[in-house]
């Protein structure tokens, strides 16, 4: 009956964003691609940085994926250039040449080879970029860096209801080093590679094979670790880049890349629950936690099974304790577990003891559900495979939001 | 740019129900399962009939269809006793000799082997049977046979809205034949091998193989071509009856197959068509039909995918033509798929060509979308597979109806 969810080192978050590192600047601004809201972004770095990206699974890739994945592959990086408003999706050739002119101008208007700019959008699918509104707001916000970056983290906003940054400071080897990002999303979230746009930064020096380990490591306990509606967007994306200016000898494996590696994980796993907690009507944070699996793989598919039951979420919307939705969702996952050897915990409380309801229990479950952040433990009592996935419960309100988006 | 998805022979319905073919009666009353409204069903044959059962595929299976699998390999069966209100699934032990019992009292009220005698429940998971209520229920059900099955219809209701019921005549090899069948099911509505309780009876004669591999065929085009919100029952059974009453030769192959396996689709494609049009706070009934996928298999699975995504439906229901949404979904699909082949039409509306929106027909698409009955046509341009399933849009009466199921 232990926990086999243990968790890492933890490092401690502090207050910050992707400007924080030395040697990032930042800046967000209104151009004109939405209404009133700001919509464009920048996240510069004073030299050359390692970078590493991870991105959508989805056939259907908008152009800046395309663009910025092709872009990765050299390992350096300087600037990222992020539209909101629109996601350059199903826009053909013509989207294509856009995201390439957004990293030329964003490269003439700070002075460096396009070849060094990362581009990402995110909106709505299928509308031409207004690339009037994006010419003009470049050499803006060119003028507009700052060592700070929430006007950016406001800038690449869509449904959010809030901005969403996070940042950690550690010591690595002697060196302080300092990881930070900003992360948008709250609807067509599902993992598969990456979910939604994250951009981290730091200032450690990592070469951009290990920074791609790194992060691929970071990314699983993540933002492939969350879900608010199972659709897989086609702009996720997360770049991280490393500019080396903390100082001190590159990270390149040992306990400093585990330090960095725990690091970068707190940050993104920071930004992927305040994804899920502003997931689109969500009212609760949902931890589901299976253990006893027979694989790791296995528990995490299962926990994404009940993560995403539509059943289970208007349950948990409605402080419902109707367990038997869940073991619904695990009989379908495709994984192996027996209902007679299934443990369902909310909390601390359990209500369900090998696959039978445990008596007297409801109200208390009830009570339970009641709170803001839930989390649902699931033993499936067969193996030693357990992983950990955030959700969010479906309310009317994702209805309305999603009913009406484009008007 | 042809349809590929070409009906077969269209058989009319007529109105009837499960006791329509000839010999067969049923019963439907309030036993006290539910609070007022009938909660336990009755449909008997008056003499054994070859039988077959496709059921849920969900590891976690309630008892009456443990009992009832196990009871139709026998080929044969003569009465059908079903509950509502109760699930009676995840009951352990105590859950098996329940359905035992509900199978044992029906025989002795109906004077019948106890062998011949097949069980269903639909209803909360996790709670054990009010078998006083269905003890008392059973002897005045067998009291009330009747020729007529909506009673029994009404009775194995749960969240529905209305009841469900379809039946066809058709002349096989000279001897008037009829097929009837009743249904339930509004939630926890996604196919694998079966989908919600559905009964079909007919007078025809065909041994039980025969039976079998026309009941199979026929589940794949109607109940696993439907779904609403892509959870999958514990409970889900579709059973299906044949007593020979209609006289003439058994049915084994040949034209006569053919015709009785087109009459039984239409039945269960209508009674499958009103789940779906009675899915949980829906509005609309869409048909997506995939065509150009490399195969039937991806073409369903292409279509299920769209089908399923909170995104569409909740465009579908907002009436908002967001064909990004529907692009999204094929690309997450898993099916082979190429954006700039892809067309995507509302109706005969044509919306998206080549991967790209067709400029100027936002509004009329609008328009298209206002229809309580709707088809989204999606050719992949690669292949010869086609398939089509029907779904609903997702409202915010979904998300009332199932944040309070039990309360």
């Amino acid at each position: 009956m232990i926990d086999t969810i243990t968790e890492e080192e933890t490092i401690p978050l502090v207050a910050g964003d992707a400007a924080s590192p030395a040697g990032f600047r930042a800046a967000g601004l209104h151009c004109g691609i939405k209404r009133e809201r700001p919509d464009l972004a920048l996240l510069v770095s004073e030299v050359p940085a390692s970078v590493a990206g991870v991105f959508t699974t989805n056939k259907v890739k908008a152009a800046p994926v395309r663009y910025t994945q092709a872009a990765v592959a050299s390992g350096r990086a300087q600037a990222v250039v992020v539209n909101s408003g629109n996601a350059n999706a199903c826009t053909g050739k013509a989207g294509l040449a856009d995201a390439a002119e957004m990293a030329r101008l964003t490269g003439v208007a700070l002075g460096l080879d396009p070849a060094l700019v990362l581009v990402a959008s995110t909106g709505v699918i299928g509308v031409p970029l207004p690339m009037e509104a994006i010419r003009g707001g470049i050499p803006r916000a060119a003028r507009a860096l700052a060592p700070e970056g929430t006007s950016a983290a406001e800038a690449i906003r869509t449904t959010d209801r809030f901005a969403k940054t996070a940042a950690v400071r550690l010591d690595i080897g002697g060196v302080p080093v300092t990881i930070g990002g900003m992360a948008k999303g709250a609807g067509m979230i599902h993992p598969n590679m990456a979910t939604t746009l994250g951009f981290l930064t730091t200032d450690a020096a990592l070469p951009p094979a290990v920074l791609r380990l790194a992060l691929t490591r970071a990314i699983a306990d993540s933002f492939n670790s969350i879900t608010v509606d199972g659709d897989t967007s086609t702009n996720d994306s997360v770049l991280l880049l490393a500019n080396g200016r903390a100082g001190g000898p590159p990270i390149t494996n040992g306990l400093e890349l585990k330090r960095f590696t725990a690091g970068l994980t707190a940050v993104a796993s920071e930004l992927a629950k305040m994804v899920v907690r502003d997931g689109e009507g969500a009212t609760r944070l949902v931890a589901i936690e299976v253990s006893g699996a027979v694989s790791d793989a296995e528990a995490h598919q299962a926990a994404m099974t009940v993560a995403n039951s539509l059943l289970v979420k208007t349950a948990l919307h409605g402080g419902e304790p109707n367990w038997g939705r869940i073991l619904a969702a695990l009989g379908r996952a495709g994984v192996e577990m027996a209902e007679e050897k299934t443990d369902v915990l909310f909390g601390e409380l359990e209500v369900v003891h090998a696959g039978l309801g445990v008596p007297g229990v409801w109200n208390a479950a009830a009570s339970a559900l009641e709170a803001k952040e839930i989390t649902v433990k699931i033993r499936l009592g067969i193996g030693a495979g357990a992983a950990r996935v955030w959700t969010c419960d479906l309310s009317e309100e994702y209805v309305r939001i999603n009913g009406s988006y484009t008007t």
